[in-house]
């Protein structure tokens, strides 16, 4: 029987990263830059010496493949993967545990000498955290890119998609040329840290996911009147950061009191314009954020928040705009997936438990394609996209195993 | 008697307007950009062109000399003066007006062959913006530069004072050396427009300015902790930018409230980091400026806005660093000047009122080295530091005829 190597789990994420690591721990490596494309060429070199096939799609997606070195309708594939770049400021382990134990169980079940019915594939899917386009690669790979889109897709300090990939030797509009065929993919499981707290609280060693939260992003943008901050009375002052501030704060408590109890919201991305001390701001722009499990909350969620941003707005005599940046709905894993990763959990022993995923993944498109489901390990303290962001490596082997197991499973 | 030319005054603001002039109206004139090189040149130029003595010091300050080319103890001179760099997205008058003004009554005084019995002169001073330092080129002149800080002073976005200097030709550790002897200015006086609505709506044609109000800029930087934006449960997260939208929009009230009436408050500049939409901001940097005529109302101010920032970042469980930027005191001028304005309008039969300057000028500076005042034309609207700024063409005449009255009288 195959069995993972846990110390080579371990030195395999520690090399990685120290791709756009930081000085005081943490990783900063977002897709495309320097420090992702030198990750990229260690992992496609790591894939080879591990005795699988090496390619990547127009995409961007890395993929490693045992017994196969494309996607084919004919020989479906068992695939699994995750992603190699990160928030800025993230952690070591969102994305990279997910890449680097497939890698691991592969190069197993390789060096066991046994042959699986199905050939098998770990992915490493570009732009998972979306600095130019939120689950980019696997969106590509599943036919889901918005193909007219990418020319004006852009990071939120505006570089353009097309320019960073043309950077790292690709050409955006080819991107769409990563579809896979229908019926390419056998079945999808991923591994990945928790991200919350509810493993570790619960004294749990396995997490096997049900659902992944849909999320809104949308681009508020108040508009009031840029005027000198000294001699402008305050009561004729339309100043739009305050507009933004209030919507903020108020948007926060109405997601809290009128989500589901598992909605939450985030303003990450804020600017100021024109941005001089003594100019009252005539223009602010947020990045606004919702997340729940179930398509009709979230539909109820942005109603409201879109009523509340107007209210603010005529409060304030300023105007608002809505952009739409994205909306991904709820995605329900597969029963079939689930079911092995119950099964693996029980031949290895190991406490397991049902959960939502709080987080966007990968396995979200997949999801529309193939019988997809996730597997997760505790994170420790429920710290992610930061960089003390940690699990145990007992945990992290765990997980590899459990992984094994139901690849292996599906494969048969 | 010399007369200023309505006609010249106006076509010199046009072609000024022109160095970094926007598509749509307005200019954005950095200190030191290219398009304020470039109407460097040109107001040299000019200077030159009207027979006068032109001169750049080491703060690069531009001079334009009537029987003088140099500062000197034993010469004082008459100044008058105001600054050609602008806000971003500013307007056509702010500053301008008194440098282009300043320069017509001088070519007047000597195209008419008459002698003051002082020399006179005009400034354009550096930086009065403070895009890398408030009021730069006036303070160097009048002594009042902290040499020290030189090295670390930057823009909001980070580029070095020293860096932006070198690119036009200077060398920013020598500008201390522009500071003027000890009693070389006789008087100075600035024309300006007011930059709010108090003349317009009063009818009154000119304003003669008792006091500057005194400006605290304070950087206040919210520390919270960055983290997942989905898997982090609402009631566990320590957002940094909610507590510095929080305290924005308690301090903005609690300046109206407990102010002079006179009071106001801005938040020009906003950051919010690391800045991804998925993640919750673990730091919010707000400037923070508060101006009031009073020195005694800004103290409290300032105490109970510091207070209030401790008690926004306690109840969010925050904490929060107040970093001092500048503090200005405010700056009263010299009844001897103001006495030469109000006659220079008696003598010409226009409608005068004395009030304070809501906006920090180079006049501040000056007041703490001779008799300093200033003279205000109206704003349409009270519009200012933004693009559609602007005033009557006869208002603007109506100024620079009191200036050159003003000046001819502090020259007798």
């Amino acid at each position: 029987m195959p069995a993972v190597s846990g110390s080579r789990l371990r030195a395999r994420l520690e090399r990685l990263a120290r791709f756009g690591g930081l000085p005081g721990g943490g990783v900063t490596r977002s897709c495309w830059s320097p420090p992702h494309e030198e990750a990229r060429a260690w992992l496609l070199g790591e894939i080879r010496a591990a005795g699988l096939q090496a390619w990547v799609d127009p995409a961007g997606n890395v993929f490693g493949g045992l017994g196969t070195a494309t996607f084919d309708q004919a020989r479906p594939v068992v695939l699994t993967g995750s992603h190699i770049d990160t928030v800025p400021e993230g952690g070591m382990l969102d994305g990279a545990l997910g890449v680097i134990a497939g890698l691991e169980c592969l190069q197993a079940v390789h060096e066991s000498g046994t042959a699986p019915a199905r050939p098998l594939a770990v992915a490493a899917w570009s732009d998972e955290e979306g600095r130019y386009g939120s689950l980019f690669g696997s969106r590509a790979f599943c036919g889901l890119l918005d193909t007219a889109r990418i020319p004006e897709m852009a990071s939120v300090d505006g570089e353009r998609l097309v320019d960073a990939m043309a950077r790292a030797g690709f050409e955006a509009a080819r991107a769409p040329e990563a579809r896979a065929p229908a019926g390419a993919v056998a079945a999808y499981v991923e591994l990945h840290i928790e991200q919350g707290a509810r493993l570790e609280e619960g004294g749990v060693q396995i997490g096997n996911v049900e659902v992944i939260v849909g999320v809104r992003r949308t681009r508020v943008v108040f508009h009031g009147q840029a005027d000198h901050a000294g001699t402008t009375p305050m009561e004729r002052r339309r100043d739009a950061f305050l507009g933004a501030a209030d919507f903020a704060l108020r948007a926060r408590e109405l997601v809290v009191a009128e989500g589901s109890g598992r909605s939450v919201t985030n303003f990450g991305v804020v600017q100021v314009h024109p941005g001089a001390s003594n100019i009252v701001p005539g223009r602010a722009e947020l990045v606004h954020e919702m997340r729940d499990p179930e398509a009709a909350v979230l539909e109820a969620l942005a109603r409201k928040t879109a009523a509340l941003a107007q209210e603010v707005a005529r409060g304030r005599a300023l105007s608002v705009e809505l952009r739409p940046m994205s909306a991904t709905l709820p995605a329900p894993c597969s029963p079939r997936v689930q079911a092995a990763v119950d099964d693996a959990c029980t031949a290895l022993g190991l406490s397991c438990r049902r959960l939502y995923s709080a987080a966007g993944h990968d396995a979200q498109n997949l999801a529309q394609v193939t019988d997809a489901g996730m597997v997760f390990v505790p994170s420790q303290g429920g710290r992610s996209h930061r960089v003390d962001e940690s699990s145990d490596w007992a945990d992290l082997e765990r997980g590899a195993r459990v992984l094994l197991h139901t690849l292996l499973a599906l494969a048969r």
